[in-house]
């Protein structure tokens, strides 16, 4: 047979399975979170209609957009899940219930030049809450306590919520007179971390004709830190001069008030006023989420508040603000930097039971009997020397083994060995399954993340 | 702004929320039930290089494959589940531990015709045990136990594990003499149960050449029913003439046997002759699952043992048996048979918390200390009316609602409305709790099918 070497596009992650077992308990520890905040599941076609995809248009985008034609349809994978989710909500308008608060954890392509780090298959973990013409501003203070939730139930603690208002943005480069400019400003105040103030003074001034008294004024404003309280004292200081400004100043306060209520704690927790995200989507809050002690990796969850979700399908005026994270960035950054929980259990296997004996009814019975208990059981039977069973037991990486023995048949009992200790008691089948249940139960309360 | 009609493509499943509620609570029930037997779960990408998808070439399916090209790349969507992971069982072959288990849920892409209930992105659910160079019979017994514990807890109960041995089938036509006709004998024989015998002998006769005797002695043999121990004995009576039939015959004894161990009632498991499977890639143990009352959708759950996983990509001997649920047909003849459980709480909230006053504290204390208590719990912030809000509450399906007015807030408690009876209680937040935690819990315990 000719033979075809078997390989895995660039770009594309394919996890061996105890990998594969800890990105699982990520998604899960995410799904149950997000459930528990009332947001329902969506599930939506990975492949769309391309007029439907593009709808929007979007020039970078859609140079990485994989799309291809099967029959006579012009087809595209999905590049992110806010294109689908506009696009549902529009169509399914009339069967839904606003407001709408959904999650979605699904893959999503876009065909980037392919480097460490990066991928062209990747999922996206987003929450959204659409509503229908309006929406209270609660919902944005909410979504940072979802934000703190997931990270903490992950194991993550050392992280910050970076939040600001898109209208205060705009209020204040409008009493500048720069509003024409505002773009231009606000790429370029996003890389004050990275350059330092004195070479966004240089790009303000030289590249955008921006006077020097105003750019002062933007760094002054830019560099305004402290506690909450601090910055929005600061702030108010700038109210009553413009509507916009002070709006968006209003609905900060506001945001950060509820934050507290919501249990968010202060350290976690930062107005910073350089955070602006894309252009022309949000207008309001705006959510960037860093962890403290890997500030490289840019945001790990990020979003804001939108006005227009769905304009390009439907005059339905729908509002919204949503989240979303980078699950497959998020993996490998926690794996490169050594953040995974190496004492998370990922074998599949809770027990492994070794029958001894050419027997196997007594075996089957123990299994039937741990697996009515939950425990994930495997029974080894395969035709092996005894050493060659416990090497798979030991590569497996089964927590316990159930070794089944002429003596333990006799008895109808279970030799238990636990594989941490290496210690070994002869039980009953519901002492046996008691033992392990109760393992299983602590280690279900583990974090896959550990700092 | 030039609108574009939202459309999801034709042969792309997209639910509602309700109703993917009820997929996702079967996904997760399939998943846990897998997971219960020691499958490790693995996640391939959904997009392969077209040469590594298509290296065991094939007709029918390298014209519905979904195949495009990015950049360089000659690119394919898979369309099943078992060519990725015998891409992957021969390209990790040394970070595994064999037998490896694993379980697949995935969504796979064909292009066929769309027509109803035949959909051209569908999920497919699969288990496979995969060993190196052998793999005990054993495992040929608990994949039925696995299916059959896989749709009971679905709340199936009227079904049918059909059972054969490959091996059987091969001998009995060898002893024959008409081993170069197996392949046209068994796709005839298949229609049995649809055109009747004597349309199949025809068939055999004229357009097989096959003698009038020999076209007897088959439509005899697969004449062959009743309880699985007589099926057994009348096989015996063929045995001793044909070294291939012995083998299989004592394979589908010991199958037999071992389900007996494993708890499958009798009742819920037919040897049956007729079941072949497709042509060259089983070799032993074949299944296919039939519900009792809908014998027209065919199966719902097949499978079967196969020698050579990943020959097109390896010189590794690596045999396997395993099963595939084609979910999302499956979920669509449920829900068109009417079979779905319509008890099934399908909201996204346990509780709609809805605060009647400006303050909002208490609501948010309350909403933390349900979801702490693992309660799916929505605060409903938005400025509306009460009947507005009554008329949200009843379109969301939240099984209860937690009032908080003026009253309830003096004296920090809750009322909580059951919407199923419409009774209303005062309650503490602890009680308040307790109460829909005890809901939460029992709904758990509710199947998604009812027949």
């Amino acid at each position: 047979m000719e033979r075809i070497k078997p390989h895995t596009l660039s770009g594309f992650m394919e996890l061996l399975p105890g990998e594969q077992a800890m990105m699982d308990r990520i998604m899960d520890t995410i799904r149950r979170v997000y459930g528990l905040y009332g947001f329902t599941a969506l599930d939506t076609p990975l492949i769309e209609s391309s007029d439907v995809l593009l709808a929007k248009g979007g020039g970078e985008t859609e140079k990485q957009i994989y799309r291809f034609s099967k029959g006579d349809n012009d087809l595209a994978l999905r590049f992110d899940l806010t294109v689908p989710l506009a696009k549902y909500v529009a169509m399914h308008y009339a069967d839904l219930t606003f407001p709408f608060r959904r999650y979605q954890i699904g893959k999503v392509y876009r065909g980037e030049r392919p480097q460490r780090g990066r991928f062209r298959e990747f999922y996206q973990a987003d929450i959204d809450v659409i509503g229908d013409g309006a929406l209270d501003i609660m919902n944005e203070a909410e979504i940072p306590s979802i934000i703190y939730r997931v990270f903490t139930e992950l194991g993550l603690h050392r992280f910050v919520i970076r939040v600001n208002n898109r209208k205060i943005l705009t209020g204040f480069y409008d009493m500048l007179g720069l509003s024409d400019k505002a773009g231009d400003i606000m790429r370029t105040v996003d890389k004050l971390e990275k350059i330092g103030p004195e070479k966004v003074r240089a790009i303000l001034c030289d590249d955008f004709d921006i006077p020097g008294e105003s750019a002062g004024r933007i760094l002054d404003f830019m560099a305004i830190r402290g506690g909450n309280d601090r910055v929005l004292a600061e702030l108010s200081g700038h109210t009553g001069k413009n509507a916009i400004f002070d709006r968006g100043y209003e609905e900060l306060k506001t945001v950060v008030t509820y934050l507290k209520d919501f249990g968010v704690p202060e350290d976690h927790f930062a107005v910073d006023l350089t955070i602006a995200r894309g252009l022309d989507y949000y207008t309001g809050t705006v959510y960037e989420t860093q962890m403290t002690d890997h500030p490289e990796v840019g945001s790990i969850c990020s979003g804001g508040r939108y006005d227009d979700l769905a304009g390009f399908y439907t005059d339905k005026s729908l509002p919204g603000v949503g989240i979303s994270i980078g699950l497959t960035r998020l993996f490998f950054l926690l794996s490169d930097r050594g953040l995974l929980n190496g004492e998370l259990p990922t074998a599949p296997a809770d027990v492994l039971i070794l029958p001894m004996t050419e027997e196997r009814a007594f075996a089957v019975e123990t299994a039937t009997a741990f697996r009515a208990a939950g425990i994930r059981t495997q029974i080894y039977s395969e035709n092996k020397k005894f050493k060659a069973r416990m090497t798979y037991a030991n590569r497996l990486g089964a927590p316990f083994v159930a070794i089944l023995g002429e003596d333990e048949l006799e008895k109808r009992m279970v030799s238990l060995k636990d594989m941490r200790t290496g210690t070994q008691e002869l039980l009953t089948v519901e002492g046996a399954a008691e033992k392990a249940a109760a393992y299983v139960a602590q280690s279900r309360g583990m974090a896959p993340i550990k700092e």
